[in-house]
């Protein structure tokens, strides 16, 4: 745990992910969750099946018991899709007390995708050439150098900061300490990790995901693939179909069940996913 | 309270706040606290002693069975400090779904100030000739402009509107559906209608304080204004220093008291300031 | 909506669940989803499918936009489970400031049953005789109405009220005013209408979840019964195990799996029941 | 820091907290805030004025950057009134799991006190002969055993463990690992180290405000008590009075202003004790 501690890993053009401050792990799941049974300790291996029972039957409570501080660097268009967990104890970086630096986020090519039509909110990996994409790289990094020199300017005309900052565009850098328990921690990873999450934050997710917790909570984190991540759920509907499936004495397929037909299409493609045919 | 709901207040180039829901007002603040005394209805008059005691005594919990929901539009500059406040419930425009308007904040010239050096994180009102002002509030246009050209630009070359938008500036409008409730929105306006905010968000502060808690809150908006608003608080020892002035038998001026002397510059400037003395 | 504000529930020896007020309902959830894809409304069928996309992938905040306010009464040892559901607003009947009331849970004998030795924490229907449940349902309302009168007692003789109530048992009622967002609610009543849960909490829980969310959100609750409360999830080793018994070709039972194999007795059994087959 | 680690205070029959767990100290408070002045590291005495500086105005979110885990044994009825404040994380012992212990709280003679009349919600220091507080002790006891002796022959039959416990009084000890950040837990200390507080949490208050968190921030602790716990607040009414008799040219008593005489008796019994003079 300590050598977690102070660990960084650097990601895009300035990113930042370092561990400042642990409290808890593995052990002390364990031991929050025995306070509820009265009972003392036990073999590392009855402390393995207590948490992934904890995580089965989503016993969140112990989670909380371990708590990580975190110093991040990242885009302004990141942290506002970080902010929105709310259970987190933040200090940022202060543009109307400080002057903001001369940090800007540019992607590299083959971030720079094209609009996907199947998911509104995403993009997809095939489809623009590389002289779109590389164009708008230098689009970005121009852009952000051409509104840091206008953000000089302001500065050097004596207007405030809190003022000067509001051309700056949303690439600019800032950079925050900020604190989690792990509950809340792994429900944050487990909506950034996820494929619809914008690439960029889904790219520090996965360090804290994959890095950070895997180190720090192994038992946890080996649980949380398990019974979170890679796990899937099925609606009422979809469990009427898999029961008559998985039991003897029911020879229709899928698509001949009237249950499967009163899926909306859309449903439809999901549950094919999930059992792993192709849609 | 049925008034209140849809009515609208505009400020700066494209800001809004509407009243979209209510659920309570000073009868409910009331009728939550008679439970903990098991009591039934009273008069007005004992309602509006009932609520000057409870905000006096901070007996916080009969002000959150009040909420309000909000559509609120504002510059991304100002939703950033506006989400800070964890207690809310909120849904916002979303820049990965849908295009974004080409609404951007300019401001007023007289909005343009000097930093201030009393204040770092502040701005002074005198100090800037107009013609600062006016060119930094043009520029701030024309770059807004310059920044939706080039985002339209990348939009019809294809690229995900997620990445297209990094370039836009913090001036570009956002809007959102933000939910509080009377407790901690009260608070929410002891901070941001406070002078040290800065001028745009207090702007929005006010209006919530002013006129949406007035209206639907009039007891508590008193009791709020009287208790916390106008109110000051003094630490230890300047408490020592109002007790030896306000007794008898005490001739020594505040200034040549040991506990004065006692405070750092910063306390004495502000222990002054809150008595109406000038510094 | 209106016809909800007031109705009330009667359970148990003096139980109660009143609704005192609401917000929302599930045309607020869908105005507050739209919001952030920048749309106006729809018809019925379209916010029918769009409250069913939300639930199914957890897009949660739309639904905090709906909130009820419940006045309550209920024994103290139900209440003690209730207020470990922390994002709620709440104001409880004081016993330091007011008198309790002569109000005592009493179970009702087949309330009276064996402890289970599969669930440490929970009882089994069969297994004692009604003569033991008898007496154990008079000996607690003895027992209350013996130490009922030995509170009187102490208060009599000028005891602080506060102090007087120490003797009272867990089954003296207390009442309170209790307000929870939808999305809490719904998350509180997958909890505590959960078969684990105690039998008393669980009749509480499912008059909100079936009387008072179903009337007032009749798509959410639909939705919220189809994706959470009778759905069920499979964890990565379940899954495969799914996948391959799904799919042509893979002629082995399930027993004869080594991702069955794999897992561990409880997890077996659990597997088996969640696909409905006899363990 | 280490030092505190498993350092316990035990109280009452059998009270404990005992410190499980430490994140953070004074020096996180200011690393924390550091960032976002962007600035490095500075002199002890510097650190002093940083920490006084934000306790004074306010700026809560550096505190949050320190964590308590604390093991605590408490009667129920205290422990009701501690779960009130719900921004911690605990785990409790479970009576529905594990069986509970013979242990209860007996108050000494003289925390047995005379309901109050002034404070409703309190009680007075004399009024109660030794004798009335010595049955009341000893019936509490007597109580206590007569009803766990109810309990043991509840679970001889069978009875499940989570209905047995109904009939237990709120003397009952349970314990619990209960965490909260700094900021959270100097505001719980506020409210409960206050004399508005039952005796016995007090107790409990006291000990985590005056040994831990002194011994564990002690720059913290000592700004808190300065700048909060002997602290006072006086109202815009007040500070019109404050204002007057502080400055030269007004020759009027207090008794004599119309500011005073505005004031609500139990206001202006207030205010006069606020300044120090006997109501």
């Amino acid at each position: 745990m300590n050598e977690l501690i102070n660990k960084e890993w650097k990601l895009h053009t300035h990113g930042l992910v370092r561990v400042v401050d642990l409290m808890g792990g593995d052990d002390a799941v364990v031991q929050m969750a025995r306070c509820s049974y009265g009972e003392g300790t036990k073999t590392v291996n009855e402390d393995r099946g207590l948490i992934r029972y904890l995580m089965r039957h989503r016993h969140t409570s112990p989670f909380e018991g371990c708590v990580v501080k975190l110093h991040l660097k990242m885009p302004i268009f990141i942290a506002r899709q970080w902010v929105r967990h709310r259970t987190a104890s933040m200090n940022e970086y202060s543009a109307r007390y400080s002057e903001m630096r001369d940090e800007f986020y540019v992607p590299q090519t083959d971030y720079v995708q094209i609009q996907s039509k199947a998911n509104k909110q995403g993009s997809e990996e095939a489809g623009l050439d590389f002289k779109t994409q590389l164009d708008f790289a230098n689009y970005t990094e121009y852009s952000a150098q051409e509104k840091y020199t206008g953000y000089k300017d302001s500065l050097d005309q004596g207007i405030a900061r809190e003022m000067a900052r509001i051309n700056l565009p949303l690439t600019v850098y800032t950079e925050m300490y900020w604190q989690m328990n792990l509950h809340n921690l792994l429900h944050f990873c487990s909506l950034r990790s996820d494929p619809h999450a914008q690439r960029e934050i889904r790219d520090y997710s996965d360090i804290i995901l994959h890095e950070v917790i895997k180190q720090w909570c192994p038992l946890t984190y080996e649980a949380f693939m398990d019974y979170v991540m890679n796990a899937d759920t099925f609606s009422a509907q979809e469990m009427t179909i898999l029961k008559r499936k998985l039991n003897p004495n029911d020879d229709k397929t899928i698509y001949e069940m009237d249950e499967y037909n009163g899926l909306s299409k859309r449903e439809q493609d999901e549950f094919l996913k999930k059992i792993g045919r192709s849609v």
